[in-house]
């Protein structure tokens, strides 16, 4: 498959390295063509590299791995005819530190997932990812269990494509728990300070939930 | 012990009930003296009902278990005397349905649990308990494996306290994740938009949260 990765930050080049591992073609995209963060993965990870629209133009599925306040920004840069009918893997948090402390905009009446599904409604997003650290996101065995991976979006056979994706990365479908409609992708930004707390906790990243049931 | 439950809801009498079980003496609080739940719950359980006020002054240990909303109204009619110096375990969410939507209020920037440690500055407040439904609450076998119950506060004192209280329940303290200061709160009252998702999703509320880790 042909894979846009959005972002160059070390989500964008974690994800763009795996899915070049495993034999796809992956452009990662950035806000200028001589990004020389994106031009040294494409030479490490035998990808490209690209301008956002450059990368989704080529592209099957666009996965968008900016911060999530910068999303619909990276998105646009992207170009809506270049994301029409695509599937949008959103991995990312609304996040920001603000005077030392963690804060989501949007937060509980929006999310970065809904703003995009609404800002490009012809494209397919699936909400995933964003709920674990990118080490664990390309490789699930670092963490012990049965632990979980959910998938939001209004779009069936994206939320199809997106957890045989998954698979690829290390999740079977047995363990990934669709939530329904890309609503829920404000449940999903709205775990992140769980987790900064549990990971604050813990001392380390390498964990995720198991969501145990009685049946 | 005796233990002051503030709230008539299913969550304060599923709480008193257990406590009553365990051998604990209960008084049941809310708005009216002659409120008939109470009285009916009283009958029951071997417990007491009471004012707001007069469950507090009877209490080692008050347990707030009425809705998040409607917690400080409910603790200023308990009385700021016959709160000083105890233990406040904090189980509420700031949950309300408004135009079919669930909303919180306060939300990231404040919590539930936060607000009542600044009305109530000496009394020791300790969030836990509201990530899970009020039976698998009093009774966590109902789910399986060793899932999480979390807890926060300023006071580790305190903190000790309500996990012995949370072992009396069946929590074993090695299953008890504290997250330091009652700022915490904000992110586990944030948890339950993806509480209700997964609720939504399994179709039972008989679940719960293990975190998996690395190490």
């Amino acid at each position: 498959m042909r894979y846009a990765v959005l972002g160059t930050g070390e989500v964008g080049r974690t994800l763009g390295g795996k899915l070049a591992e495993l034999g796809h073609e992956v452009t990662l995209g950035s806000r200028t063509k001589d990004n020389p963060t994106a031009l040294e993965w494409a030479a490490g990870a035998g990808g490209s590299a690209g301008t956002f629209a450059e990368a989704a133009a080529a592209a099957e599925v666009v996965v968008n791995a900016v911060g999530g306040r910068v999303a619909l920004a990276a998105l646009e840069a992207a170009g809506v005819a270049n994301l029409d009918g695509k599937v949008i893997v959103d991995v990312s948090n609304p996040l920001a530190i603000e005077e030392g402390q963690l804060r989501l905009d949007p937060v509980e009446s929006d999310s970065v997932g809904e703003q995009i599904q609404r800002a490009f409604p012809h494209a397919r997003v699936v909400k995933t990812l964003n709920t674990v650290n990118c080490q664990v996101m390309v490789d699930p065995a670092r963490v012990p269990g049965e632990h979980q991976m959910f998938v939001c979006g209004e779009d069936a056979g994206a939320k199809e494509e997106v957890t045989a994706l998954l698979g690829e990365f290390g999740w079977p479908a047995h363990r990934v728990l669709d939530l329904g409609g890309i609503r829920a992708a404000r449940s999903l930004e709205m775990y992140l300070p769980l987790w900064v707390n549990v990971y604050q906790s813990l001392g380390h990243a390498d964990f995720n939930l198991e969501v145990r049931r009685a049946r």
